[in-house]
């Protein structure tokens, strides 16, 4: 057995009540990794009650722990940063109440966002606010730990991930979304039901990942060397595969979060290419879903309520205390996340291939150097290379450099402070659809909400 | 004096009832240019109506007439040719009764056309048709006078114009509109208002043109040095001058082409660049506007009925008829269109400098290369060479990406056959803005009308 | 043990006297493939020899071979390709006469090449005939086995690779060159030299590759997370690195393919990035160092004799008739080369990540796209993708847009039969540096030999 | 009689013998415009003495001056910008002698330069040593006259114009040069020679200009609507044209500008496009000429001696004295120039089209963005705005991004000074064509002169 590699990882965003737990449970169970993990947030509690857990699997080991971590909560930005190896982002950009409250905004003019963290008014305005904190972190990494890997989870993706370099252009920056994997697993399920095997794991579905965060694609998939694109042209054509959804059906459902794939299928079919994200999160790039709940619940669409995602907030660290106090018993196992992965690759312990956002040094040959797009990569030793990911079809590509070049502008709007170049964003994205008056007054409205806070 | 400049021109879509007249008119006031004028039309009574009309004008020459010219109806497209050293082209891709139809299709999709012949699904649509024809054209010119130089008035114009190169990329093509000139009067108007001079002739309006026809903007505007984009800031500042139009005194106004401009200074308020085409058109390329006749009503817009267009046409030949008869007397007006001054400058008559649409080889710099673009270009002997326009400023840029990148998909769409071509084009326009399915329903119905023809 | 899987190969140039032999080895060595291999060759007699040779491996099984191939010599192009999986090309485009010839013409105009296959007059010219035979193999292979993979290994590489995606871009083609491997060799010299390891693997050498065949770099290079251009630098430090070489000493060596690094170590010290190939090649791709044999020798460089080409190519038979009658004992041993690892990464058997030419589609971010360059590539299973290599640097890439520009100038000479377009190849090339008279006088002797055959 | 327009001018190199004298009498015929120029220059002498020249000009009025101007010679940047409308520079960078030993190194290594002043390692070295002077011009004027009208006359144009807006994007600023007029005079002779009328203007032989400065093309030429290019291609036909030249007659003109025209012919025959500057510029941007003083001598170029450059300079300042005193009759004579029609332009006293050295926005399509390049421009009131030139031939595309690249590199070295840049832009350039320790070396003792200073 070697001996594990130390590390001084940084979590920026360490009262986080799900990526930071998914991370601890991960990391517990990878033995060629150890060391300390400083946990930062802006709210000191979550933070401190994340170091008790961390420390609490670690000392003594609970059953099923093989690694050695140390957790600690920090005053300062500065002090998690130093010496950090890595540094993991997953902050809240702003309140889940400032959230609920931009999404009530859009609904007021009719738009009804299912996810709001990303595209559309409410996904640019929190991207503003985002970007004037992620240029923060970026110059006190410039500073303090330059060499160090970041790994941003905060949505959103793009945004986030493109203001570190956009600021300090030598960052070693990487973001990491698990949507395009749920996609990958829809496709395993129709390989077992066509073709009358076990499913396979999504690791199996192989796929060239082509896009933006959330609006990512694929251009070809294959399992076993069999075209999975073909098999999506023929499970839409079985009767009832395309289906108007009925809201007392939709709204039965107990997960916030399911895809019954029909925006991704209607796509398919017209744009020969499949979208690889939640139909929830397609919806908010594309034109002409989000006009009222009923259009949403026909194609199997519901809105993920902030006051759910408050919930769960909330209940989080009881959990975590019952899981302290020994009332809950803990089940470790992996999150099906990638990040100790992507983190071991680059240590040299062993090269990955997978999805990543990344600053586009060619990996999509028709979009702007610089913009930060999502492909496949190959990660080993102290390095993250995309794959030539090819360019975007010419009937797709004007909708991605929309929401691409918004993204940009929202990033120069926060940087320089101009209001106007943000809202060019809005008024461009295709979900907004309003007119300038009633586009202006739904951004002025959430910026002023922000600006309240 | 000098002998006139003997010319054979081809006039397709001979049989104009507008457009002809007009250039006819030009032409009988001009003393430098006499011969041949070749009228193909698919109706080849109004042909042969404006035949009758134009040797009317010259043998004998009416009172004021100074030039000297003969005109022929034609049977076949390649009689025309025949040694064209200009051919004209203003045809109607379609009858009007067609473009009423897909009109009143769009209108069944809450989305409310004013023109309805550039951009959107109606325009779009045209476009189809037109690539169609144009490719037809372009072969037909390559083959019988391929040195001739081709002038487009037809819309959609950029459809059009790209097509001929698009098929033939030798041939040397620009296209004219007059939308222009009515922004450079209406900046002409703010002169004369705010500075206490009489109204300047629009030439002196100097305006850097930058974009796509009918979707055209000005990011430099001067008079006598002075900068008239700061006027428009001072004229948007006033009490009044932006605010809600209502419906009766919109539908009060006995001109279908007026523009009142809210929706060009709203846009210059927010993306600091003036739009330089009527209001009607522009709603037709920006999200928000068309959705209801309230909307456009508000902003001063009243849809141009197709059964005025239709009544216009019917009507044309009783007014030719009346001026050939004597029953009106004829009043000999230069049209104020460019067309003849235009090709007084490519035969060597005095260089000009105007706005035209042409194949983008760089005047556009943040454009594709070869896509058709709307700038200034100079007009000099054998020679329409474009003056650098700049770049589009970066919020603007997706808006005019998109609506070219449409384009482009069109007509690749009609010289493939792609179906799904063209609906891409159609679900991407900022003015769809509908689900999938309805937007495939309202193309296919589009379609069908098309092909029902 | 599974079944080996079922190939048909077609080899073009299969009277190879090198390449074809190596293959033949490769595979009688790896049980995974099995099947038919079409040798075709205008050089008949060779092809015959070849298919003997390789029956007689496998009919029965000589010791050590273990898979099962049929090879049988075929009269026509058609013939080969018909049901071909792969296609693998080493042919020799014109004699080896003729190809000293052509050197010893530039010779005549003071220009020494010590290879002459790839740059330089005599290797644009040989591009010149190369992409005319290679125009007709694309076609061939596009009527009779377009899905078939094509694998080059003719020089000049990139000429030959791209003029078959030139003709039909739906090929899927890379070509293959050795000429890396023996940099990352050097590389693994200097590791164990300065570090005390036992020398590693070539493999082990982790490189970024960018670049043009034969004119490849690396702007990254590790060893086990070390950063082995740090090593370089030192290297050249020492004194004696850099120091020049005498003519009887470089005279002595017994082998033409030699590299002693004076080149590009020099490289290395102006532009910070190692040149990835024998300094042979370099020295035909940059300015100043072939004006005589004298400055050759100095940096350790020596001509490979077409002479020695031909009495090896002249022997080979004989060697081969000595290991039929068993004169010779029959070594089998791996030959280094990646074909077979590429050809089962492509079965799905591994993947596996190598340098290899191929179009480019954004892997280097700042040279067109479609111009065939050198970058890794993964290889899986019915894909070769390439993995973004990065931008050339700024002082370096005027070179390599020379080259690159240079030989798409030449394939479109070799299509359009426009000799202008070569010539301004030959003469912007920097090895040239002649008057245009003498340059024209140069092109027009090595074409009139071409000719003349 | 309408009143002049009031101008304040900055001269910098106030004290220049050459360009400021056609400055004076230029603008002494114009009566348009009057005012003050502050002449400022490191040589302070020959700042007063032209100080003296100029008020000697306007009070009281020579006879033949109609307009009324200020000159005064100051003793800071400052005060010379202060103010200013126009900021004039035409400054020596380094002494003559600087330049004269430049050159004379380049001999040690055979390369002989006919001029010296923009490209190959004199140019470069001295572009190395202007980047840094006009690095504090840029910074003096966005700071002092942020308005003003830049126009530069100094050498290499382009690195020295580039340089000003690379450091201060908003600058305003073209360059001029005559070399271009040249040719086009050398096209109006042979108008005459073979069609038999007139010599036309050179304003009447009208071009496309396309390149960079003093490697500038024509890609169209027309007199009166004529192929000019098919007149050159009749030209060179004729039997004598394309001769060789020997050293006696070559050494017998007593004209160091002449040019024969045997490279600008020798490079059309070959590339089909006509190089427009004279046959001493061209040699210094292509391979294979400046070897040896017989081959420039073969194509009937000699060598301008800076010997006769410093005689010349060290004669004027008695010859302007000799003006005061009235040994010498003053001849008011228009220069040629088109420097006062460019400032009367931008004043808005008539638009002119001609050819001017910009920040490329396009209007060559095939270069990079912000380059400087040569092509026509369109000269208007605030405004000077190129025209589309097109795109450079592909044959003779890889020259000139060589040239351009270099000259970016040159000026990134003295931004930053990393010499090795510098390096690489001269061992690029496809006349220095000597190994890399030959350049080296050459380039460091270049520089050493340089230092020494």
């Amino acid at each position: 057995m070697t001996t594990p590699i130390p590390l001084k990882i940084a979590y920026l965003g360490g009262g986080s009540r799900e990526w930071a737990r998914k991370l601890m449970f991960d990391l517990a169970l990878c033995p060629e990794l150890s060391g300390e993990i400083a946990l930062y947030d802006i709210d000191m509690d979550s933070a401190r009650l994340n170091e008790q857990l961390g420390n609490w699997l670690h000392a003594p080991q609970q059953p099923g722990v093989i690694s050695h971590w140390h957790y600690t909560a920090v005053e300062t930005l500065s002090e998690a940063l130093r010496g950090a190896d890595f540094v993991i982002i997953s902050i809240q950009p702003g309140s889940l109440e400032l959230m609920g409250k931009e999404i009530a905004i859009a609904e007021k003019y009719v738009r009804f966002f299912p996810v709001g963290d990303t595209s559309g008014a409410p996904g640019l305005v929190r991207g503003l606010r985002s970007a004037k904190i992620y240029k923060g972190f970026a110059e006190a990494i410039a500073e303090i730990c330059p060499k160090a890997w970041v790994i941003n989870y905060t949505n959103p993706m793009a945004i986030c991930t493109r203001t570190l370099t956009r600021v300090v252009p030598e960052l070693k920056v990487f973001g990491c979304c698990h949507e395009v994997f749920a996609v990958q697993k829809m496709l395993a399920g129709l390989v077992a039901q066509y073709w009358g095997v076990p499913t396979p794991h999504k690791n199996e579905i192989k796929v060239n990942v082509i896009g933006l965060n959330h609006f990512t694609w694929f251009d070809k998939a294959t399992w076993d060397g069999r075209d999975l694109l073909e098999l999506v042209r023929h499970h839409i054509a079985q009767p009832g595969t395309l289906r108007p959804y009925r809201q007392p059906e939709v709204e039965s459902w107990d997960d916030w979060f399911k895809s019954v794939h029909q925006i991704k299928f209607g796509l398919f079919q017209r744009f020969g290419i499949l979208a690889a994200a939640g139909d929830r999160h397609l919806v908010e790039f594309i034109p002409g879903f989000i006009d009222s709940p009923e259009t949403l619940f026909r194609y199997g669409i519901i809105r993920t309520p902030v006051s759910f995602r408050i919930a769960r907030w909330q209940a989080a660290p009881q959990k975590t205390r019952d899981l302290l106090s020994g009332k809950t018993p803990l089940e470790l196992r992996s999150s099906g996340e990638e990040g100790v992965g992507q983190i071991k690759a680059i240590l040299g312990l062993g090269d990955i291939i997978t999805n990543v956002n990344l600053k586009n040094q060619g990996q999509i040959a028709n979009l702007p150097l610089d913009v930060v797009v999502e492909t496949n990569a190959h990660f080993s030793r102290d390095e993250v290379r995309p794959l030539s990911a090819g360019s975007i079809p010419a009937g797709l590509l004007p909708l991605i450099q929309q929401h691409s070049a918004n993204q940009e502008l929202i990033i120069e709007a926060a940087l320089t402070g101009d209001k106007d170049l943000a809202f060019q964003a809005i008024y461009n994205d295709p979900t907004t659809s309003l007119t300038l008056d009633k586009a202006w007054e739904m951004f002025t409205e959430m910026l002023s909400l922000d600006e309240g806070q």
